[in-house]
């Protein structure tokens, strides 16, 4: 087969996970270079790997012609700009999510994208969850009938740092966007109108910054279907990701990922153990299996599993769900 | 114990348990009286129980007066009317719900019970199931700490017939409105906005009817907490009953009942019981338990448990909750 | 239907349940007679209900012709004796387990019922319970094809008082024998081997009373399948029913029944109910039904559910299962 | 760190394993050499990994002095040979289960073990399993209180080749030998008593073949705990591995692990997955698992976290089950 040769921007956590994952589990694809304003922090993350070029420059990578490929793992608000660059140097590409915060400014980039003829994932990792697949293939199968309510609950254990939550463009674009495009996912219809209802019962920190931690939202589907998700950004107890489809046939839903199955019993009642954390863990096998299936695509030539389009799609929705929230009245899309 | 005797009106399916529930549960109370349109209905319902008088006139019952308190189980568009009657006789009463469909005529009825300065207990019988008085108490205890997001899930198995649907005041008033009821009760907190969404998605029929047969409804509460009810009048695996409560400490949620705990393995899968068909299987403990409470009450003089209030307020949300569907948007109560 | 006359012989716990559920849910049959050496007894536990005779003698109440059958339920010393006076009068008999802790005094009797071509039926509730009755069901629909093991957990939530146990006849033929009796039940095959292993490992005063409080028992049966026993006399947690069987296509269980089927999370883990604590709560549904069918098989004339010939049989493995923990090796049946 | 040079001794499924595991997940070990008969199928399990000697002789290998450790996977029958072999060139060791199916050799090598004064580690996998690691923490940390009873289930999902049976030393010493060892590990016990009942149910040509391929097995310890286990070659419906542990404190057990936990509600039931498939699935971190402590003990000198002695007292353990299943009686170990 013939090899891949890649390079990685930006070396942080999300970074990391990919390096090791091409590295270790990803046949015929070779990491050539890395790229990171922290030149000593790629080293570190490098460690035994061999890597040839370890750059500061992500203009340099592009000049690489045996590079055909990018994995952009940088900062949100370098995702356009980055996405564009690797386009117009004709390398395929593999960008973190969101595209931007800025509708129109993310429609400009995949025009770039589809001018330029590159292909273009962008990684919406709980599409590749086995959980929400197993749903999916479910639902595709015709098991639930014609969808009638879909419900995601989707709770973060702890809130991300103040200074974070300034920056993300709020919890709808940063935080309910995955659980936008899960829905368009599940459902494969496209949303015409969002409610959105929220507060800061959190953190008045949270509400001071002009943001939520709490959200309810209606989404109502061109098929007919609806779509209540709930939002927040701590639970005691830990990551909680849970899907429910009720349809026509019958109902579908997952529980949360749990470290070990034990039941304990004593006097006091029955006990067991709490979901998985957070993400990195929740999540760990579906970014694996993201790289893994957009590598495949590539070498493929179809058409990637999760595009440009889709990430447009759920940009649209958090962008309206926040308005809805701050108006408080539904949104047409 | 001094014994109470009570005349029953309206002896269908719910009189007739009612009927059975006291006869043979309730210690100390008497069935003195029924009445019915359907003289030969009572007879039969009767079989080897004694009941001293056979009536087909509430006024006559409202005559004799060693009975103490009535219970109403006869057709909706009949309760204020015959509470009226009652309080006016001095009786006790206890009323199936909802008192009327239309919120300014409960609303007098209410009035006439206070001047009457008589007990009235309306049957929202869901507050006496294990299952959602666990989660009160819970709540109440602090568990979940303060509540941030209420779910409710109410599902039923199959649509009442086309010609019930046209008189029942739609889904929200006849179904949905023991969700209301139970948001309340687990929130303690009074409804100040409504947003609900629906459609037919399962029958034509009911869409030409002027109704819905499917609902997402979002309740935002004095408190600051939200609640997210989803409906449906028909879930193919039958009758679906779950309520989840999230807060700053936790989440407790309760799971369907079933006929029994089996789990069987073969090479297709794991395979269980569907829960109990519908409500009078499900919450045959709980019409039990909630005549018990009533005449318990009674005895005590204390406040009743559900009170007529109560019973205004589900139907104001109701109520709210039909016109934020028809003119889609949020509506203030 | 002809009415069913009977006299309750023995108005302790179980009597009183006899009494209630016929009384209260048995259509056509009336209680004529009650008797026990506790007049006082007999008064209290009649209460509201109306009962023509209060008797000291048993051997008075089965001079009353119009009884036509006996419900016994008083201490296990006299059953035998019971039976065979109530066989000798031609009357139905119903009686609690077991017959006795003689094996060949229960034969006896069991002679002399069939001489007099009476009824029998001996109570083994556990085959009228919900979640035994769904097994049994699927294994003869084949569902889990030729049983190969039985596992069987059962276990108390507390010892009886140490009086209690010094006369029980100990854990095999007071405990374990509802074991060995749905392992039959289920099996539908008779035991040819047993061994048991047990000690006193919760209270010395049992094992100084030459009994023991913990067991485990291997039974084997004609048809080749294996069951596995374990008993406790207690479970901190409560009642431990649960059973599995396991075969060629595949398996099936029960879980304990719960209160609530609630599950509360909190930062120190996932917590849900305890089981149902004692037979009393968690086989209330199956005395009432037992007792239900017993009356059915009577007025059909069929053969009963659970003969003089099972109470036999479990007596025969308990002290077989008695003697192998005696002397540490198999016992032949 | 000082880097730990390896050579791995057989090439098959589970050598294929420990290769993969240690390049690409343990730190500071290479795989310097690899033995086997086969040279081709080094080849092809190396793939792109760099090993610097490919070998057919498992004395070159131990000749090779910048070798410290051998990781033995080759057959069952050169285990005694090749773990004595290396202890006395000084090499540290991790060998697959079991040591022999001959108690008496199986001793001799400890013993040669012993005098070399090296490092042995036998490879009973489930023991880091995260199920059965949680079981083991909540006993030790007195979670259960005393253990009275410890029930095991392990079944296969269908029996090896009967040419494997033949030569396997049977179910004892072939498959219940995890189970227990898994015993020893849970109590903290030594056994004293064995009881094994079984039959070839599921295949005449196992029976043939003299051996059985269902059995039920009662075990005695030291500090006074029975162990149930029962085994099957064949479970319609894939691995079936769980325990409970029952003490005078409480009970906890773990359930199967589940590809997904999705639950799929329909006119027909409730559906969920079938357990992972076999132990390659199952106990896949846990092969992970023990390599990685294995070095990691190797490292700190302290001692190895299964001995040569755990898998002695296995052995004895299925040696006893053998001829107590044969002779149908106890065995005293």
């Amino acid at each position: 087969m013939k090899k891949i040769n890649i390079g990685i921007v930006g070396i942080g956590r999300m970074g990391k996970i990919h390096l090791d994952n091409i590295y270790n589990h990803v046949k015929d694809v070779e990491v050539v270079a890395i790229v990171d304003k922290n030149l000593e922090q790629i080293r570190e993350s490098i460690g035994g790997y061999k890597v040839k070029y370890v750059l500061d420059s992500y203009e340099d990578m592009l000049n690489i012609s045996e590079i055909d490929t990018v994995v952009i793992s940088s900062p949100t608000d370098t995702h356009t700009e980055y996405i564009e660059m690797a386009a117009k140097s004709g390398k395929q590409i593999f960008s973190e999510k969101p595209l931007d915060l800025d509708l129109a400014r993310a429609k400009d980039t995949l025009k770039t994208v589809e001018q330029a003829n590159v292909k273009l994932m962008v990684a919406f990792q709980r599409r590749f969850d086995v959980e929400f697949k197993k749903i999916k293939e479910s639902v595709d199968a015709g098991k639930v009938g014609s969808i009638h309510i879909l419900k995601i609950t989707s709770r973060d254990p702890a809130p991300p740092p103040i200074e974070f939550i300034k920056r993300s463009g709020g919890l709808f674009l940063d935080m309910a966007i995955h659980d936008f495009d899960m829905a368009r996912f599940i459902t494969g219809s496209e949303v015409v109108e969002v409610y959105s209802r929220g507060a800061a019962l959190i953190d008045d920190e949270i509400g001071k910054a002009g943001d939520i931690d709490t959200a309810v939202t209606t989404l109502t589907f061109q098929n007919g279907a609806y779509a209540v998700i709930d939002n927040s950004r701590k639970a005691a107890y830990g990551y909680d990701q849970r899907l429910e489809v009720f349809g026509s046939e019958g109902m579908i839903y997952n529980d949360n990922k749990i470290p070990d199955t034990h039941r304990y019993y004593n006097k006091d009642g029955v006990h067991g153990s709490l979901p998985m954390y957070f993400f990195l863990e929740r999540y760990k096998p579906s970014y694996l299996e993201e790289i893994k299936v957009f590598f495949k695509t590539l070498r493929e030539g179809s058409e990637m599993p999760v595009t440009g389009w889709d990430a447009i799609k759920a940009i649209e929705i958090a962008v309206a769900a926040k308005r809805s929230q701050e108006e408080n009245k539904p949104v047409q899309i």
